[in-house]
């Protein structure tokens, strides 16, 4: 391999064993398997081994789904396909990775959902829209462009956790990403294909709503044209042509300057049915894009709220798509902010499929420079309710509603895929969630450590503690009480209170010097109203409102008594001191870590370590002095802030 | 020509006249004159004139001076020299477009000063940092790359006012850059130099401190190192081979990322000194940028105070600089704001000659979108007291203090190039002003006007009275009281009154809900204390501290009462409703005066003023918005704040 230092390797590590080696056997379909078995034990892989390991397929097992019975001498690996066996070799790899003993084991595992879906931001250019570890595995200069070792590495990793889809291409698409779809480049992106189908990958091309006009030089895009309908069956044809087991498309229309449907006056659902049609034929799907809002907003319009604007959209729509259109929801109605609710469109939608979108690149929570897990807010947001009875995690299903899972991929092509090593786990946790909801955030932080750097607890404990308790820190230097944004604009790292205040992108605090918020509920901008009851009722009250969501959905004075008896703004003050306060156990946490690792590994995260540490204090003072300045009340333990 | 359309003409327009035509004739020394003095008469110049043009020059007239002795059958323009000659025609012609009666006519001038400069801040890539009007003339794709006779009618338009010295490149120099001092790209800049010759206009170049490096390949650019020295010594005759009358050498160092002496524990004089010695055999001179601050300032250090930064680097090194290097100083302590004091630097230096900086470019002065004579501002800034008996006025002169005067220029490749027909008053304004610094805003406006518009009164009163006001009605709606900085970051058009605030650019307001300003008295900063006693009493004392600069020199309650009677919130308050009120009328004023030029004149700045409109609106908006939510003091009036 051209790269085997510890950082690359990430969760697929060598494997340490004093006692097994391992003869690899397996039957006409585990060819691949096989292959990959043998590349994952590595030197314990021989002809003389002491343990077989069988690899079969076998047709009572479902799709993707496997077998593992182990036993002192040999281990039988069975998959319900291919891939399904694929699945069972990693993870069995896995259990050795981690140390458990496979000699008397027997389980059986299976997807929650078969679409588990990363999307890649990635520029045709070689940049990455909100990436953090570097430029584009796949593309430069406007060309497909990759290293065909790495990107099988790269399938591998995926593969490994379970992701079966992936999109190449960023979902703002312009002139030359349109491309993608055209004979000008099928044949290099029928290459990536190539790499990543015997991994169970399969691909989605992000496409442009004016596609016809741009590359077909018709005059509209008018989804209801015949001509507009003709062209996306011709080019779809095409695209089949080079990738015949393509997943479909993934569109982002009508938002942020996007062009779509909207400005011709038609429906979403008219917008994706000639494209859905022209993709059926070939068992081909398309991710439509729900995250439409008013990027043009007068901040003096007190009336338009944002967050209402998906619902508002797509609910009245619902039964009116064609079958293989697949909703794709921010899981959030803001846009991936350190602490929102759900969206109220998950759930909603009774006869339209929905594909759950999550970010696992941190554009908001640190940007691969402070440590955030964000397996805890998934967890939270998996456990968000849908009704008294119902989460949305009950939801999440081949044949429920929430039919697929994807997220925004946080990689690029530094050395250890994610900028932030420790940025792995996040990867990690999305794969394991998508393939199965139930897993709690320590049940994956534990076995991404201990894959990564081994599971002796003395590593193990503090470091999943650590990594469990990251978010909740970075919450508390971040805006107070779920009011977001108070971000750089553009970039979006580092505090500015008043950032987005007086914009148009429709994310206003409205601070005044005695209050601060939106109020949210029926008597306000009414967003509460489109939750089903029990939803509603909770936001809509005060009692009920979970306190870290206070000021997304209320108008509050800074010397409102919170449960615990503080006032909103000592609190504001407090929190911004510990999570200051938190960084500075991250770090003496890790310099205790260091003999448990590779130096450089030590030192990466460490240099992040201190980073993080100068960012959070930013945030405290620029946070604390703001609110300082704006309300007059002063620390009741008499802090420093700063006129 | 290839374009003579009325824009692109500006105040060379064709003259009219019923009466007379004209036979140019001329001596020797006047070849290029006659050439310019037909060009300017265009039909008007004729073997049969019914007047006759003598031109000649002689040597009792002082260099770049001229007469001109005007009776009913000839006019005779004597020049100093051959340019004064040019400056002569120049004269002449522009009395004809005037209808100023030139049968009866004695007039003799000369400039103030012998160095008039225009700082282009062009990249070669083609762009222009802070331009509004388009892209270069001059570079495009890292090379020079002009359209030759649009040069020509640059040249020409720029030395019918005085100019005589232009840099190309932007002072913040890059890698391409640095490379025009040699054999790359010097034959082609001395194309440009040929085509600016025979105009009297030479060129400078911006230089990269690092030069010794980045293209001698030295391992240091360390002013005291003797390679160091060789290298400018060779690189500069190699410039002179190509260009022999070049003025010199431009340099921003140590300034916001540039490279300097003082990075290498080496004062600005030192820095200069070899590069200056370089220069003297060729009789060139260096213009030394003192823009210097520190530009990573932590916002919440107090101690620091960017105005002074300036005159605590450069004072001290009074008289230790080469006789070749001038000082380049920006006529305020900031950064070409609405609102600044002069900066103390400005008489302060016995021994070492400046050079006062201006900009004509609209960086924060509403970018060529919104009018803004700067003329009005320049005369305070000339006004401005160096003692109780000395204004800055006194003090500019070839044998005086201040000894040349430069600006950033704000032209682009627009038709009309200034983006903003308009602003086109503001180039002129300039160029007049370096040749006589006495001469009044209006004197100015009228003169541009009459050339360019022609001198109907009914035109001539209304658009005069509204350029001279457009001052005071953009400072009505920006920053209040002198503060300056409200604006978006980087882009610096349209208001964020916290854009900079917690940033590290050395620019705060601090407001709190009580009070806004940063003390700069001598009980603050001590930045008063650089002025000479009579200023620095001044601005010390709240009484006698201009009020509209009252918020740069103190820090006041809200509540402060003004002179006026109003206190200091409601100041605010009031002029930001008048400053739109004040638009409203330019818009009314202008609408009346569609008679008077090509209707595609009055459309192409009317779209500006509807810009205008919009821009002031929410300089309105915000800016009011803000301080009601800070402070919670209502409007005396009742109007409307947003929430």
């Amino acid at each position: 391999m051209k790269n085997r230092s510890f950082m690359y390797q990430a969760w697929l590590g060598d494997i340490e064993n004093k006692t097994q080696t391992f003869k690899v056997v397996g039957d006409s379909t585990a060819d691949f398997a096989m292959e990959e078995c043998k590349h994952g034990l590595g030197n314990l892989a021989t002809d003389n081994g002491n343990v077989t390991v069988n690899l079969a397929t076998a047709e009572n097992l479902p799709a993707e789904g496997f077998s593992i019975v182990g036993k002192p001498d040999d281990i039988t690996i069975t998959g319900g396909d291919k891939i399904g066996l694929l699945y069972g070799v990693y993870k069995f790899l896995a259990l050795l990775r981690q140390n458990i003993d496979t000699t008397n084991i027997s389980l059986n595992d299976k997807p929650t959902v078969d679409k588990r879906i990363l999307n890649h931001w990635d520029n045709i250019d070689g940049s990455i829209e909100r990436g953090y570890a570097g430029n584009s595995l796949f593309f430069r200069n406007d060309q497909l462009h990759f290293d065909a070792d790495r990107l099988r590495d790269y399938a591998r990793l995926l593969a490994s956790v379970g992701i079966n889809q992936i999109c190449l291409n960023n979902v703002n698409v312009y002139l030359e990403s349109a491309k993608l779809i055209t004979e000008e480049k099928l044949p290099d992106l029928a290459k990536v294909a190539d790499i990543f189908r015997p991994f169970g990958i399969r691909l989605i091309i992000a496409v442009h709503f004016e596609s016809p006009v741009l590359l077909g030089g018709i005059k509209t895009a008018d989804p209801l044209d015949e001509k507009v309908a003709e062209w996306w069956q011709n080019a779809t044809k095409t695209v089949y042509k080079y990738i015949p087991d393509l997943v479909g498309f993934l569109m982002k229309a009508d938002s942020e300057f996007r062009s779509g449907p909207a400005s011709m006056g038609r429906t979403q659902a008219e917008g994706a049915r000639p494209i859905a049609k022209a993709l059926k034929p070939f068992g081909g799907v398309i991710y439509w894009r729900c995250f439409i809002y008013n990027c043009m907003q007068d901040w003096r319009d007190t009336e338009t709220d944002r967050p209402k604007a998906a619902y508002d959209y797509f609910y009245p729509l619902d039964g009116k798509f064609e079958d293989n259109v697949i909703l794709q929801v921010k899981h959030g109605p803001s846009d991936f902010q350190v602490r929102e609710p759900n969206s109220p469109l998950l759930g909603a939608m009774q006869h339209t499929p929905q594909n759950m979108e999550l970010q696992i690149t941190q554009e908001y929570t640190g940007q691969q420079k402070d440590l955030y897990a964000l397996a805890v807010q998934w967890d939270e947001v998996l456990e968000h309710p849908i009704t008294e009875t119902q989460t949305t995690r009950d939801i999440i299903g081949t044949d429920n509603k929430i039919i697929a899972l994807s997220a925004v991929a946080n990689v690029g092509d530094d050395e250890n895929w994610t900028g932030h090593l420790l940025a792995q786990a996040n990867l990690y946790a999305f794969a394991r969630l998508a393939w199965n909801p139930k897993q709690t955030p320590k049940q994956l932080t534990q076995e991404w450590i201990a894959c990564t750097f081994g599971n002796n607890l003395k590593l193990l404990e503090p470091l999943t503690e650590m990594i469990l308790q990251s978010r909740a820190v970075y919450e508390k230097y971040n805006a107070p009480l779920g009011i977001g944004w108070m971000v750089n604009i553009h970039h979006h790292y580092g505090p500015s209170v008043d950032g987005y205040e007086y914009m148009k992108w429709g994310t206003y605090h409205r601070a005044d010097t005695k209050e601060i918020g939106v109020d949210r509920t029926a008597a306000g901008t009414g967003y509460t109203t489109q939750y089903q009851p029990y939803v509603r009722d909770m936001y809509e009250n005060l009692t009920t409102c979970p306190q870290d969501m206070l000021l997304y959905f209320h108008r509050l004075p800074y010397d409102y008594k919170l449960k615990e008896g503080k006032t909103l703004i000592q609190h504001i003050y407090d929190t911004h001191f510990e999570g200051v306060e938190g960084v500075e156990e991250f770090i003496k946490t890790w310099d205790s870590l260091k003999d448990f690792m590779p130096q450089v590994a030590h030192e990466s995260v460490k240099e992040r370590f201190v980073m993080q540490l100068e960012n959070a204090k930013e945030w405290r003072d620029v946070v604390n002095s703001y609110f300082f300045r704006k309300t007059g009340i002063a620390d009741e333990k008499g802090r420093k802030f700063y006129l």
